[in-house]
């Protein structure tokens, strides 16, 4: 387990992955401390789930979870926290320039952490949640 | 409830949603009466989750649960079935070619149903499991 | 949907379910508008997971997930909610004389609700979320 | 990691847990190859939701899924196998004389095991499905 690490930090990690780096995931806020962290995630014309493309598909919104969630506790611990399984739950149609997803740390164990997941549109309407258990072990 | 639909059916659908057609996501089996769906995705370079390359990254394996579950419940329904929830469990790194979903309906219910899906890699290693609830009212 | 129930009335529908009563679940607060409600759990001897009788099995942690989920939404609903699915995480052992569950209502459509549990053992640690999803259709 | 454990093994694992025995829980079956495990539990007056006394709560269903799929991989390690995580998804109303947990494996990986139960009734109709996941370091 590593020191917590920082914006920029965090953003070269996102960057570096191929998939994080197209789906353009930004970090907006991290507090090591409280163990949160927001991601940003813009409407991309290829994640409209229909023809009208004014929502997002859902498969976007569980990829935003699932890097949110891991991002969170790699913020916290200096190293990778891979995902082993997370739950996403739909509220709303999600639609909108933008979605944030607020993370935040239920439980850093030894062997896995518990991440909570709240995704919220451009006027702050909470859109879908998420949960998810990552690997903790360095 | 509508008539169940054919592969040809299914794949329009597919294609008429931005995200599914930026996804390649391609049917491969359908069996309304069992309730089995086999969706492919090929490893396109997005997909990767780290700078080599090699391995898919979970969002888009959550999406293909995602897209799979729901689909299965489409095929027999003839109608929208809209994901309420799914859980993915990440089982293995996932490398290759491509990726099948087989996606089997676990109950059809009048409001809801479940639908499990197995993801395996193009060695027929099993990769990931999903399973979802999703929206059956017409 | 009906008008919100009252402490009391929500205590009577749980004394009515021979498994809440027997788990000796009692409401503890209730707040409709904001959509929270607590239980409260004891230790009895049969909740015990190994011989030395220091610990709550998971199984009655989830059944008081399960049941503080779907009543923080009949609290807000006046009317049953049945569960269709829902997660249990296990973060710590729990011990000590009684558990409490806060149950906060996230989303409450037309046909589905989503609520949050967090678990609490007497010292007031966390030592379990669950989420689920019930029907609310009346 | 030990030797598997035969059904007799694993019997008296669960009379040893003063949950599981008040549960009357008893193993059917085993197959340690193919990692498959059934669980029986009796309808115990304890366990009826409502006052008609007919139906099985969805705790006590709950309770079953988690222990046989913690128990599925018990005896394939031959070590403990606590629960992380679980998820049910309540399919139909569950009545009868008793209820089937048939659980398999579907990953015993070094950190974490995920574990798939399906839930019959006495006339062999799917009532529930549960999905695990356990860790399984010695």
């Amino acid at each position: 387990m590593g020191a917590p690490l920082d914006s920029a930090a965090l953003q070269r990690l996102l960057d570096g992955s191929p998939f994080s780096r197209a789906c353009k995931l930004a970090v907006r806020a991290v507090d090591p401390e409280q163990g949160k962290l927001t991601l940003s995630m813009p409407f991309l014309p290829n994640f409209a789930r229909d023809a009208e493309g004014t929502q997002f598909h859902g498969g976007p919104i569980a990829a935003l979870i699932d890097t949110a969630g891991c991002f969170a506790l790699v913020m916290q611990l200096g190293q990778g926290a891979p995902t082993l399984n997370f739950r996403s739950d739909y509220l709303r149609p999600a639609g909108g320039a933008l979605l944030l997803a607020n993370a935040v740390v239920r439980r850093a164990g030894r062997t896995v952490g518990v991440v909570d997941v709240d995704v919220l549109d451009d006027a702050d309407r909470l859109v879908a949640v998420g949960r998810g258990c990552f690997g903790t072990r360095a």
